[in-house]
């Protein structure tokens, strides 16, 4: 139906990408190079995923804070491999309140900086340990190929902050978070498949020294970074002098994690699931869950879909009425499809005279079932959970499809050109500069069954090789 | 009890201030002058206010989006009021990604100019009217006397920004918010009497027809501006080029409204209703709204205090259980004073073996009362509701008793000393500069009757005057 609308996603996939977010009304390009306008439907989406990720921040102990945009130009000097890593990337403020500012200030790129200066002054005894601040936020890191939701000049995320007595205690935390907040949001909420991993020395976060990754497949074969979260060792705590004195009256230096996941977790949701048709929301996220679409205000059919509506929500599902009948049918029902909204009811006087309504799955392509008024509720709300499991099916069956094990690394190219190559660490440790050429990254190491090691040293690991946004 | 902790709010208002602030670990100074930290417990007020202020905001239909924090600066110069208005406050960037930019980039101030741009692309028909968009996000304006939360160089609001087809429409909007957004939320939510108005010319805001807005007395007797909402008219609609065409074909420019309330509703909450022994927190706004105080966990307390946890949590209490036995009691209950936690319900083996516990109301100091455990979730339940009418009659008290008549100016500069001065504003409208070098402004016209004047030009209004924050 939408065929005329959308670019087609296997003829030029950014070009779907891009008619997806125009179509689908998520966002516009901002003036300023790189950045973006989040549109009402695409902040919706958002304000979803951060719901549902904060439920689990804070019941991962986490606190929200809010720490100031503007950080002083030499907090970032504080921590070199952190400076050398965002320098390229800031934006700064020279000028204000109409005159030239002593100090330049950054606009933040991340706060590690500016939050570790405070906990600096926090942290005193092993009694305020753990310390566990989240900050919903923007941040602005200046780029060069900007990319609506995937790489913006500013984007809007949450960044975890921590601080805790011992390494165990921050590693433990570091790895709660990749899956008790982000893996489990990623499956249950976004129905997206994740691969969850350590990254390599090349690839870990400027001043980290470890950094786990939750890495999915995009709908062109391509790696997405979805979220990372980084043990800090002690590296902010002595750049930041956060001390603390341990039960035993000694000093140390707090151990530490950061952690955070963006807007382009949107990018994620359209390039995961979306088909040419538009976007494609798994229920557990979509801000409109199932839309009551009046064909004709015909005998009694206006007042009988207000009543399916009231049903629906009192059935706990998040519907919307669409009786805008000065459009025609075929175009709002095509902005749906847009809009990958997961159920449509169609509801005309014919079929009401029989008792029955039009239910449309946004996860099966052209599949249409008249089923009966009675019920409508229950049977809509446990249609909701089908299409999630099935949208997350769908998803792994296609990363499955295009994930190959390569024995060397001819081979990994080869894959990579389509999907996920799986290969040896040992057989590729010293190629990442190689691959890099052919602008191929190792995602993530992970055991052979999948866990996460405590080192890149560990013998036996696989990485997964992968072009990536 | 707290006596010590903080300075008295009569010896020195200011100095309280600062210290409940401190004190109750709201806020910290940022690095960056005039810049804060929100801390975890300052931060959890303004997600309540957050929660309900939004919940409004959708109730009148209005969306949530988000557009960039950078502004190309010659988006200022559009609207000749506006960027007149705000240059002084202008924070820019000059430098991004190792380089001086072409065109400096202003961090927004408030964000009409960007908004209306894409109104511009988004509004073409009258069918597309009314647009009723909202933000939430951060704004900086350059602050030479800044006062944590009151007068920050970054706060966090939200800006609602719409356009209609008609004037009458537009009004009703903003004045719709004004009433049904703002003045329901700080009487209901925060227990905050407030003089709702129309501001004089002189106080409107940069490039709108008519500001109206909500004045609080504080606990000094002077006023703050709590929230405002502004009609537009047809200003930025010319500057930024929004027409429609109307149902009758012809072209029309839209009719806008901009409406914000910030992170100084968290000032609002301190001054309104603060004493002596720190923050009081309205029930229906508190984060914690009761705190269950075990005093020694000997004789099962321990497991009867998490019991009650359980049962209030179950009558749909905020509640938190307090443990922390290796802190003395004293001093968390001070600790919990400060914080201005409703309700304490202290529990100790003693009482507990009679059956009681101790219920200690933070809105009438000193008010101790053993009550039996049974039924203790419904009475907290119930007793939040008074304690929520308690505040909000005090506070209206205290207004009351600091509102004088004044006959004329003289009345008036004496009557501003201590509170509120009600005066005809035929006879203080042509002194407002006179006024001004006193540091005393017209916070709002209103019509005898309490109502709002639809023009500061009809007769036998009354002016409010007194100093502000």
């Amino acid at each position: 139906m939408a065929k005329a609308v959308l670019t087609s996603k296997s003829d030029d996939f950014p070009k779907w990408y891009q008619d997806v977010v125009a179509k689908a009304e998520l966002a516009d390009n901002g003036p300023v190079r790189g950045t973006m306008v989040i549109r009402p439907y695409g902040y919706a989406i958002w304000e979803r995923m951060q719901a549902e990720l904060d439920r689990r921040i804070k019941d991962a102990g986490a606190q929200n804070a809010y720490f100031p945009l503007f950080i002083p130009e030499s907090y970032l000097r504080k921590e070199a491999e952190h400076v050398e890593g965002f320098s390229p990337e800031l934006a700064v403020v020279t000028h204000a309140g109409g005159k030239e500012l002593e100090e330049p200030v950054v606009v933040r790129p991340t706060s590690e900086t500016i939050i570790n200066s405070f906990f600096s002054k926090w942290v005193q005894s092993h009694r305020d340990l753990p310390l566990l601040i989240n900050q919903w936020a923007n941040v602005v890191r200046w780029e060069l190929r900007p990319r609506v939701f995937l790489r913006t000049t500013e984007f809007l995320w949450q960044e975890g902050h921590t601080a805790h007595a011992t390494q165990d205690d921050a590693r433990a935390y570091a790895l709660r978070i990749l899956h008790e907040v982000y893996e489990d949001f990623a499956r249950e909420v976004m129905a997206l498949p994740v691969l969850v991993g350590r990254k390599t020395e090349r690839e870990r976060f400027a001043g980290a020294d470890a950094t786990y990754t939750l890495e999915g497949m995009m709908g062109d074969g391509k790696a997405l970074q979805m979220g990372t979260s980084h043990e800090l060792g002690q590296n902010f705590a002595k750049a930041f002098d956060i001390t603390f004195q341990s039960s035993t009256g000694t000093t140390e230096h707090a151990w530490q994690t950061s952690w955070g996941v963006s807007t382009r977790l949107v990018g994620a949701l359209i390039m995961g699931h979306g088909d040419d048709a538009g976007l494609r929301v798994p229920p557990a996220l979509a801000p409109v869950q199932a839309v009551v679409l009046l064909v004709r205000d015909e005998d009694g059919a206006g007042e009988r879909a207000a009543a399916m509506v009231a049903e629906l929500r009192g059935a706990g599902v998040r519907v919307q009425l669409d009786d805008r009948l000065d459009t025609g049918f075929g175009r709002r029902a095509v902005e749906w499809e847009l809009k990958g909204v997961p159920v449509r009811i169609e509801v005309g006087p014919r079929d009401l005279a029989a008792g029955t309504v039009t239910l449309v799955r946004r996860d099966a392509a052209g599949d249409k079932t008249t089923v009966s008024v009675d019920g409508l509720g229950a049977r809509v709300a446990g249609l909701l959970g089908e299409i999630q499991a099935s949208l997350y099916r769908q998803a792994l069956n296609r990363r499955e499809a295009n994930t190959i094990d390569a024995g060397g690394l001819a081979e990994v190219r080869d894959a990579a050109q389509r999907g996920f190559a799986r290969v040896s660490w040992d057989s590729v440790r010293d190629s990442e500069v190689a691959l890099a050429g052919d602008a191929l990254t190792v995602r993530c190491l992970q055991r052979a069954d999948g866990t996460i090691p405590s080192s890149s040293a560990e013998p036996g690991l696989i990485a997964t090789v992968a072009k990536a946004y």
